[in-house]
């Protein structure tokens, strides 16, 4: 059905994707805190302003906001009994051997390197706050929710990573040759 | 809501799995023909039963079972309008940067190692067979479908070159050391 | 150089594969404990025999036994300095945003579906018993050794899981129709 | 070894991976072409000029620049017969089933999304322009090198469209809500 193509711009799509995340119970604040959690042994100096800004900016990839949209609407889907069976039982139920929840999520976790990869299993598991909140709770379908979280999370920790370890270098005197002068990010 | 946890066997979810492909027009043989078209040209001996015996292994995967439901249940959503916007849009022009449909269908595909990621990605691109039906289908939305056929017919051949290798080894005189023999797959 | 091809049988590279671990330091029991610490929370009656049993099928496979020989000769060549900068010092220093070691283990890794995905990410980052010995050791440099681990652990792990379950699934009297009966696993 | 640790620069990883880029005779025009060859059919006004700072872009990543500088180690090495066997004769022979090159090239790949990844199954399948070169050189093992190349451009062709389809939302006249407003990339 190419023919009748709509382009859905992405601030339509960027806007979308972080109500939802509200919608369902999940603040800004609450995945900057799990960031601030992972990298704060590493940066002694990191504020939870850096770790908001860094939600922000994961936020903004198209990967992830789609992710977003389809995960979100298929807890929701399965809240309301509106799957069909036997997907519905796998969703409710949060069937453990059910990996389709963490493929959608890991698909923008690679995004980030490999450290986002390692960061989102350890969180996965781990369920540490607001993750554990969602995946604790009875009166909402989070199954796919719980391990986007997971995924923001993950990205903002491993872009932190790498934009602190940018900002040490660039205070360290180095001897520039001049072809990689502007290349360096 | 994991207390009321619900248990769906592997033989419902594989059985409906290979209902709902069929429902959605998608025939074994289909996809067979796509595995044959790949992997003759390495295999001149290769019989269209291997391949269908191979297409049915990929499908005994509860990995790629669910990546079936799961791709299936939104295609049929977004062609009777019942999935919110702007993703229902997103999906229904299967508009060319959301990539959801092929990273559930990556999922299953890294299943069957580095052969079958690449299988996946030239199929996608190419558009052989059933597939390219599929994409230039306009009373059916498959977005979801086209993709996970690739990853189906991609995994089926990457499996049938590791098979065949095995095969021509097997035929091949080698002083094994006793700690291996035990162990060749 | 395809014309001069040497085929390296399966057997060859799995003999060297599993003889490099035991050289480097790593017995198949030291990971078979890390699998019996992932899965016995899930499997009360889990066997330590059953823990060797599935990292020996883990290391069955190619794709491992390619990463194994791949991470140990490149942990080797940097131990002896045959290395050219800077990607000696990078692996000597086990430099933390450097993610090659992490994406050849996580390459076998996917082959094992997403609960060996997380896994691996959990144990990169906690690095239990040999893993912990592995990052710690000062007379070795296992910048990928570690990883590897982590994905053998994983995988054993994660194919533990579906295996558990498949012998729940078979013990559970469910009427099945005749068209699943040979497709289960 | 994690104590004796030596800080590597980026610019230093981005020069040398660059420079062994070049050495091995892989140009960035040479990659640029194969970009501008995947993403003309799409943008008509797309110019080399481009392509070339795409590929330019995508080069600073460090996941990239650490895969180039583990790639082309493992192809010169090999070359030089300086590693151990049976994985000398796996990469020299260019072993059909030995996924660790694809493996270390898609670590970086997953980095610019699913259209990234499917592209780089083609062009390692289609093997265009310089990467066909370099499959076919009989005088350089290049085994790691082209599925590097088939990453990069992928990368840099994918980043383009994303790129593209930003800058025509941009001319698109769209009622942005306040609070979005900041987040468009």
């Amino acid at each position: 059905m190419r023919d009748e193509k709509i382009i859905v711009t992405g601030d339509i799509i960027s806007h979308h994707a972080r109500t939802k995340l509200q919608e369902r119970g999940v603040e800004i604040d609450a995945i900057a805190e799990i960031v601030y959690a992972l990298q704060h042994p590493y940066a002694p100096n990191l504020t939870m302003a850096e770790c908001v800004e860094s939600v922000d900016a994961v936020l903004i990839k198209r990967e992830i906001q789609h992710a977003i949209l389809v995960g979100i609407e298929l807890d929701v889907l399965a809240e309301e009994g509106r799957l069909s069976e036997p997907l519905l039982s796998l969703i409710t139920g949060d069937e453990g051997l059910f990996g389709v929840d963490e493929t959608i999520a890991l698909g923008s976790v690679f995004g980030f390197g490999s450290i986002a990869v390692t960061s989102f299993g350890y969180l996965d598991k781990e369920k540490t706050g607001i993750i554990r909140e969602l995946d604790r709770s009875t009166d909402q379908v989070n199954t796919f929710l719980d391990d986007l979280v997971c995924s923001i999370a993950a990205n903002a920790s491993a872009r932190l990573a790498h934009r602190l370890r940018d900002r040490d270098e660039a205070t360290t005197v180095v001897i520039r040759k001049p072809e990689d002068e502007e290349l360096i990010g």
